[in-house]
């Protein structure tokens, strides 16, 4: 499993956007988040952990991207292929980069595209940008949703890191009984899980969620309970585990000490839902026939919330499996099918893997689980 | 060790917040961001990490606060003490929450204050902002740095969890010669020292950082790479690890076989100066004053950047040790003392500790490392 990518990778990604600029009049691109930092640079470091200080890249619709950044990540951004690395010494409240990347963008020249539509957020203090805009005396619009674009399809390259990550969250998967079981608190499974991930080759596991209960669960959001796991509950754990900056996110449920006819029912239903959702990926099939496929399977109606999303360098980014997401797929797009079904009124199940779209079949990046809920 | 905190606790912070807010002439505050939302509510999950959900929470001047909320975070969000709850079925990119929180802030009144400033970041897409604003209806303004204030003065309770996880992570780094050593590879150690974490306690590890290399090593963000430990070598780990939503973050250096006498030199100069600082930590004094009896011990110009930081639901919030902060220390503020060396040009050694600011003497809470350079 290699590390980083080629330069022609970044090379790449940086022409593509700059043709959609070019098309869309803009001048630069302003770019704040880890990912959308990470995708251009390849600049890769737990360090965005600390909210103290912005990150800046600066893509113009010609040449190389500018990183205007603290001081302490010079280091570190001189060894990913960018070249023009611009500093200052951070945190620095009275100027916290402010002059710095005015200065770089008026060089550059506008309009300024910053990502601000679905599911972005801009990475500095609001007052900053207002003295940047105010500063730089250019124009600022939406990047028209490009940097989203892109990232959305993924090379080969990146297909194969995410897969990656599945596999190893495949093998501490399959480890699941040696953590788990009656009697034994979900809050511990839960740390022991993490671990487990960290074992079979994770990085770190940004994301765990899960749940637990007769034939189900209330809820995949809560943290989890010190309260022991007893005979009849199904558990399930959800993992958003990372491998060189790509994520995996899926799930798997088991039963614990023996399993119901309903929550064998509910299983089998939801792995049907995944089933006929795969059988139907492929390009042209949009986001909602994906959605309308497990929903009916399930029996879910439109409140049921999403049935999937999809990933890469982040948990969740971009398409979502609803009844209103348009979106046609493409080759190259890393998805989640994750139907969820209603075993009786406030106890649920949910079922979860990821695959990626190519030209015919799609390809099942987690190692999708068999047809019966497994008994631990 | 307790989970979460008492009613009173978040009553109290409301209160605090709301003369504030009165003193500021504003009607509500808006808030966007996972601590600053846990922070009067008590709502902790790792589900911030998916970014495609923009979360709110409204603060009037009087009365209690208002979730704006996916509904998929109902359940859990029932859990807390809050009981105005609206929820709309997110992802929805043609509305994903504006229409609701616009009414919302238009009932409640305005002016609606907004963390603008220093480290902060509004965590929902730009446009949407714009049309919250311009649906709303009323003013918007900076929240004049009162939701930092009130974060910046921990309470017993807060200071009682951050100590928790600091009791952990000594427990871990007590453990390092389990795991590191000649041989093995540093990408190793992070990945075992993440799992000693999760033994130990911790519910999760969010930032982990290190380096090594001959009596030091060249920055302190990189991922770690493959290459094994050697005699001879100085190794650093630092942690952010996380208990119950509260962090500690600390180092510990170590000289894998054996430790030079510059290496333990400079190791010596970091522990005098985490102690001079430690000695004079107390209300009244300054960020800046830290910084210089730290930067004076270890030799430290004004661009080695800063030399410690406050911390609590964040790896790092609020003020920094730089020689421009002037922040007056005060009772219930914790903070790291995390002076750095120049051993030789390009090779740095770095160590940190955690403390509690009291109305005397400062407490540790972070287990303080003895005086001589540890060899595993």
């Amino acid at each position: 499993m290699n590390r980083g990518f080629a330069q022609a990778e970044y090379r790449a990604r940086v022409a593509r956007a700059q043709a959609r600029m070019q098309d869309a009049g803009l001048g630069a691109l302003l770019l704040t988040t880890e990912a959308d930092v990470r995708y251009f640079t390849g600049f890769l470091t737990r360090f965005w952990e600390s909210p103290s200080r912005p990150w800046f890249l600066v893509l113009p619709v010609q040449g190389d991207p500018v990183a205007v950044i603290p001081s302490i990540g010079a280091a570190l951004m001189a060894k990913t292929w960018i070249a023009d690395i611009r500093t200052w010494s951070a945190p620095n409240p009275a100027d916290d980069g402010v002059s710095l990347l005015a200065d770089t963008l008026r060089k550059v020249g506008g309009p300024v595209g910053v990502p601000s539509g679905y599911e972005t957020h801009l990475r500095m203090p609001l007052a900053d940008f207002e003295r940047v805009r105010t500063a730089g005396g250019l124009v600022f619009a939406d990047d028209g949703g490009i940097v989203a674009g892109l990232r959305a399809i993924k090379s080969e390259a990146e297909i194969s890191k995410i897969a990656d990550t599945c596999t190893i969250a495949g093998r501490a998967f399959a480890r699941m009984a040696e953590i788990a079981g009656e009697g034994v608190p979900l809050s511990q499974v839960f740390r022991d899980f993490q671990r487990l991930l960290l074992e079979e080759g994770a990085d770190w596991v940004p994301y765990i969620a899960g749940g637990a209960g007769p034939d189900g669960y209330g809820d995949v959001i809560s943290p989890a309970s010190d309260a022991p796991l007893r005979a009849g509950d199904v558990m399930m754990l959800d993992t958003g585990a990372v491998r060189d900056g790509y994520f995996c996110d899926y799930d798997r449920n088991f039963a614990i000490g023996r399993a119901s006819a309903s929550a064998q029912d509910g299983y089998a239903r939801l792995i049907e839902a995944t089933q006929a959702a795969f059988e139907m990926a492929r390009p042209g099939v949009r986001a909602c026939d994906l959605w309308r496929v497990m929903a009916d399977i399930v029996g879910a109606g439109e409140e049921a919330g999403r049935l999937g999303h999809a990933l890469g360098m982040q948990l969740t980014e971009g398409l979502s499996l609803t009844p209103h997401d348009k979106t046609e797929l493409c080759a190259g797009m890393v998805l989640t099918l994750e139907p969820g079904v209603e075993i009786r009124p406030g106890t649920i199940m949910v079922h979860e893997e990821n695959i990626a779209i190519t030209e015919g079949v799609a390809r099942r990046l987690s190692p999708f689980a068999g047809p019966g809920l497994p008994v631990i």
